[in-house]
């Protein structure tokens, strides 16, 4: 009678290796969100669709993990529904729930919901799992967790570089070399100005995003598609090609957008947050990125992006300055600023560099091997009192041959194994083996 | 615009006071499983229907949340299936996933289809949330958090001894004052064995399972109703009277269930797990409860229940031995032990007891008033200081009214205010508040 045992396609079950292996991620990016001050909050897997639908665009909202209602579900249905075959209207009615598509969206709704109890400005992280009905494939999952890292409530610039901080010091605590691109979406909207394209600035901030996958070519014959005049191209062209220089694009830019008051504000803003960089030490490379423009329109000023110098991957967090995120749900004019951390591909990075502490790997200090009831108990009383002294202890739980014990220490990585059969126990001397070295 | 700002009922968000408590107790809780080597998993939010369906009978298909199938999920249903209006079936072709109602059957799944990978015994234990469709009420909700622990492929009873252990330090470590309840499901297979009942097995569990609720004449007016002769019951009655005293019990069951296999085995075994109980001190009282008999069927030896003794509230923790849990999925003889923690009513008994260490509270240790870009750049570099040196910091993020900042570290709990405006920074002493004592 062997049911097929099997799991949702796009998700994943995590055993203890990967489980430690995950936990010093999350334990690493949390130690440091708390030395900055920020507070973990948890929102429910399920949000009403009221709160969920309409937030992520149209294909956003075909991707949403809808539940079905309990009970009799099909009593608000009238055969006139099923005669339409209007499956929007028909899930409307057999659904009001949905779990969450990212965390920022709750967040949102969080603020909005306790906007009373919270003392603003709000520091808080939040890492949770989120789900999308995405065609799963290598690398892209349909659960997947997310660690979010937001300030709401203050509109300073200093937040912008308290997460450069942050950022700078969680990977320097995984030891992943990265670059931090910067750019500033009141910038980009300068540029959209000053060639006569404001109409057109989502369009160019699509295209732009794509840049690094797509090319230089490929993102000038798209925005000529979106109806770009060949003017407002040969305009944007020297924006797109200058790189990798802080300098010389801020200089650049002063003289392009000396005319658009949006543009002017945000190299101001970009140059404060530089003013800061400027002040300390950081391991990673920060720099302005004028081809960076992040695929989200909720973003209204600051931009972040961050790449392993060594590990040809995506973005491994991201993140931005948001105005009227929280307007939506009928708070206005709360700005903050946040970024995401994608734990699943820094734990690809961090398993391709090697970077793991052998610790990480580690789960039981101590094995007692069991060699029946009279050794067993003093065994118990010495694990007991090694518990107490802070170590990880198991005595194995029934009498075994020798090597099924010490297979079993090996397989879980414990790194010692005390042997107390009568021998031992007469001479009062245990034999411990160190499972590394091989010593007695 | 106001859109209304709501969660699912049911459901709770929890806030940053609320998750330092929660993790206080979840971090405590991990670290006394992660001292006797068990190890960490996780499986997935969903799981197939072919899983969890059938697994908590009638009543707990219908509390399971499905997931809507992705796409079209129309396209599987005919003109017929809808004239029948049958629920099952209609489900059945709209939905193939479902939210993990608890965490046994996801472990159960995921020890058969991982077997070749794991090491047995396997010790592991798993703190996810569980959702289940059920009335919500006070202190029920649709969203839960489980912290099970469990061994499973080891039939040797020390495991039920390590897990009273476990129980123990988890309730010294939260200074909640427990009694451990203990009872074997072989010693009532016994009891209805000789009372001439076995064919009754089930409903007696059921109906003793209930006797701390209802009473002694409500059970017995219970089983009447169910059949059991007034001899039988007469026979019953003495055994649901016996109550708080291990030795006088286990004395009067080896008289009563001498006859039966099955009963004498039970009392073997908990006779060795007393043995090993008498061996250490522990601050509960671990107590034999014939009247004890936990509502689940796949118990097959010991079980368990937790209760606080100053606090009134159900169970605070249960488990017990199964023999066969895996053998649904294809899996046979495989006997495993495990009990739950319910996180939630020990978060409201140490509420209810003021259990929480203060220093739970406490987010932020440090926070840096701000005067402006000057002395803020001063403050930066401190806060950088004292971050090197464990210390979590915050440095207020613009300029604002004092009584502001101050209120901003009151309401945070934040014990440290450092004041380092112009003059203290010519003096070279910055002024440090203690909240607390209201001391500069």
């Amino acid at each position: 009678m062997a049911t097929q045992v099997s799991i949702p396609k796009g998700t994943r079950d995590f055993g203890p290796e990967e489980m430690t292996k995950r936990n010093y991620i999350f334990n690493t990016i949390k130690t440091v969100f708390n030395k900055y001050g920020y507070s973990p909050i948890e929102t429910p897997a399920m949000e009403t669709l009221a709160t969920l639908m309409g937030k992520y665009g149209e294909e956003g909202d075909k991707l949403l993990f809808k539940i079905l209602n309990s009970g009799n579900y099909l009593n608000k249905i009238e055969d006139t529904d099923l005669d339409e075959n209007n499956l929007a209207k028909i899930t409307n009615k057999i659904s009001e729930k949905g779990l969450r598509y990212d965390l920022t969206v709750p967040f949102a709704r969080f603020v909005v919901q306790h906007r009373n109890e919270i003392t603003f400005p709000f520091k808080r992280y939040q890492i949770q799992p989120v789900w999308r009905a995405d065609k799963p494939q290598k690398g892209r999952y349909r659960e997947f967790f997310q660690c979010d890292v937001d300030v709401i409530g203050s509109k300073s610039l200093l937040n912008e570089f308290e997460l450069i901080q942050i950022i700078d010091e969680v990977f320097k605590k995984l030891d992943i070399n990265v670059t931090i691109k910067i750019n500033n979406r009141k910038i980009l909207a300068g540029i959209a100005e000053v060639i006569g394209e404001s109409d057109k600035f989502i369009p160019i901030t699509v295209a732009i995003d794509k840049i690094e996958k797509a090319g230089l070519e490929k993102v000038i014959s798209d925005l000529k598609e979106k109806g770009l005049s060949d003017n407002a191209i040969n305009k944007l062209k020297p924006v797109l090609e200058i790189k990798r220089n802080t300098k010389k694009s801020i200089y650049f830019l002063e003289g392009m957008l000396s005319e658009s008051e949006t543009g002017m504000k945000g190299i101001e803003e970009i140059k404060k947050v530089f003013s800061y960089t400027n002040m300390f030490e950081f391991k990673a490379n920060i720099e302005l990125d004028l081809s960076l423009a992040r695929g989200l329109n909720y973003y209204t000023g600051a931009i972040f992006e961050v790449k392993s110098d060594d590990v040809e991957i995506g973005s491994i967090c991201g993140g931005g300055r948001y105005d009227n995120l929280t307007e939506v749900f009928g708070m206005k004019d709360i700005s903050g600023v946040g970024v995401s951390f994608g734990a699943d591909r820094i734990y690809d990075v961090m398993s391709q560099l090697d970077n793991f502490p052998k610790e990480a790997n580690k789960t039981t200090d101590v094995l007692f091997v069991n060699f029946g009831a009279n050794e067993e108990a003093k065994c118990l009383e010495i694990a007991n009192d090694l518990r107490a002294n802070g170590l990880s202890c198991e005595v194995f739980p029934q009498k075994a041959k020798l090597d099924k014990q010490f297979k079993y220490a090996n397989n879980k990585n414990i790194p010692f194994v005390i042997v107390l059969g009568e021998e031992e126990i007469k001479s009062g001397k245990p034999a411990v083996k160190n499972m590394i070295t091989g010593q007695q």
